[in-house]
């Protein structure tokens, strides 16, 4: 099987910085590599973006896929370069919180040695192009984790936000929004259904930014066009949303607003 | 040869859709499979701008590419999901319209059997990753369309719209505007040839917004640096630009304007 | 080796002009050709955007890449299409200053002779599907540059702009700023090391729009958060930053503007 590698990165494509990178993997990784953008348009230096967005998209690929991810405004100073295998995928990237809800169950985490990694010598300001690319093309070569550079005990993990629960009510908040305007909440389908698990699901009501939803729906269409919905989303999450409209502009709604569901 | 996917949608790349998507294909599809973004920024839930880019993008494409379109805001109703083949290439995606212009001879449509296709349970919200990636990896391992689910006789078509020709006036109007402020029309060069069949190309006429422009140029550096000007763009259509400048906020055009052509 | 061509454009991907180009690539190459997006985001029509692009991104390429650009403002017109082979890689795209800055050496340049390449015929406004993206195709099944047309003796070259010194003051610009609000100048490493040869590094004062940075870093993490810096960049010329903040809306900067060193 030939190598898979992700990038997911906040560089945008204007700047030459993601070509930059490409190059050095193509020329470090053997010709049948294969080489999958995923993003590279989240927000410039938001750790816990590039966090949720690994965590919704990693399960998804083959086992060994190498996701290599660069948002990294501490670069050049002591975070550490970092290389990990995790649910049977392997990660590549700053140790800055990333990989923090990926790395949930006992990963094995190796920091990079940049002299192990790197032949043109390393930049300060781009460990994406001169360490990161590097390490994953070496990865693609066949090179074991371990052989990049010293196991590391301790690294960034990020919890994932709970929602509070008190008797007939559930206060959660919301951790995304997405380019639809659908408001993603920390409320997952488990913990909705036990909520739920005495009551009809058109009973629950949801409060947020001063408006009132009743009910949670099946799928978008469900709703009248333009009326406020809420669902469990694709990832699993209750979502907030409107049909065929953005909920966020509704609601004037940014991530970390509250919502209250009661029964 | 290795099959080939082409990827269409109005994902965004900030949200991890499009890279759930690109997974489900990975671990669905022969490691030789060719992936290719066409485009995901395409307008959310504009059904027709899909269509119209289809419209423009597909006889490029080499026999038997799988086009995998995902502009789906009736996504969990009763829009059937669809497989088609048609112009000697195959297409993937919800039968709501966005094939509707290249659907245009006898197709083979079938509707997809989410049962034959989705082997971890079907999202009411996700069918791009649920539905339609599954069964275009399907197709790519070499499944015919008829293993997908039933032939289908009625599906969505749309109608190319016309251009109203009175005497010496031709009527048309602007159907899509491109990055750099190009107006495309829908006069097609055949009705356009006709239309001047006996005048000089430098005698039309063209109003549009209270301006008008005369001739139909060649070539955008015809024109003044600035200045409006027409031509048959590269997609064989009647096109309203500006030099090096954008027609649009020139005109204050939107979709839809009418434009007059007279000889 | 499988070939490796490079797309850089200013289409966007909201239009479908990429998905035309990509087809005709595929539709002619064969099937293990590599293609690899760099960029579609460059402005429209800037030449020296692309020009700058390109000077950063290619050298990390492997050689014999295939590097196909359209920044093609003057499409149609007299501006030659061009082929070029310069620094161990090959270049497709007009003759209009898009490889001002890497066409530096000696390079191998032929004009592009549409009846050498162009089967289906050549429209006026979009060379980058009708003549580049065959002739890339071309290349890329092996063709030698010499067989796509006359070789040119002349041809568009940049010269990138100089800084000016006198004695202890150091006139430079911005040449680029990029998704982060970096400022990239037009000081080389190795012009400031020389200036900088019997000071110290932080004795350096640098100038630009009325406010004052004071010495030279080695990474954004040793300022400040929000504080303006200075450093040299991954590309290997000075940089003005704000550590994880935009320096360029901090200072109200745009390209062009100067800045002024002093020891």
């Amino acid at each position: 099987m030939p190598a898979l590698i992700t990038l997911t990165t906040d560089f945008g494509t204007r700047d030459p910085y993601l070509a930059q990178m490409k190059g050095v993997l193509l020329s470090n990784a053997a010709a049948d590599v294969r080489i999958v953008d995923l993003s590279h348009d989240l927000q410039a230096f938001d750790i816990n973006e590039a966090a949720l967005f690994m965590r919704a998209a990693v399960s998804r690929f083959p086992a060994d896929t190498i996701h290599l991810v660069v948002v990294d405004p501490g670069v050049g100073s002591s975070r550490r370069p970092l290389v990990a295998r995790s649910q049977g995928q392997i990660f590549v990237g700053p140790d800055n919180g990333v990989f923090g809800y990926v790395l949930d169950r006992s990963p094995q985490v190796h920091a990079i040695d940049p002299v192990l990694v790197s032949r043109t010598g390393l930049s300060s300001t781009f460990h994406g192009r001169d360490l990161f690319a590097p390490a994953a093309a070496m990865l693609a070569n066949g090179c074991d984790i371990d052989a990049l550079g010293p196991r590391l005990e301790s690294f960034h993990r990020l919890v994932f936000p709970m929602v509070e629960i008190q008797r007939r009510t559930l206060i959660g908040r919301v951790v995304h929004i997405d380019r639809f305007g659908n408001l993603t909440t920390n409320v997952p389908r488990g913990t909705l259904d036990a909520f739920l698990a005495d009551h009809a699901r058109d009973a629950v009501v949801i409060q947020i930014a001063d408006r009132e939803i009743r009910g949670v729906l099946e799928y978008y269409g469900q709703a009248k066009p333009g009326e406020l919905l809420a669902l469990v989303g694709s990832s699993d999450l209750l979502e907030v949303a409107a049909r065929e409209s953005s909920a966020a502009a509704r609601l004037g709604a940014v991530v970390g607003c509250s919502l209250r569901l009661t029964v």
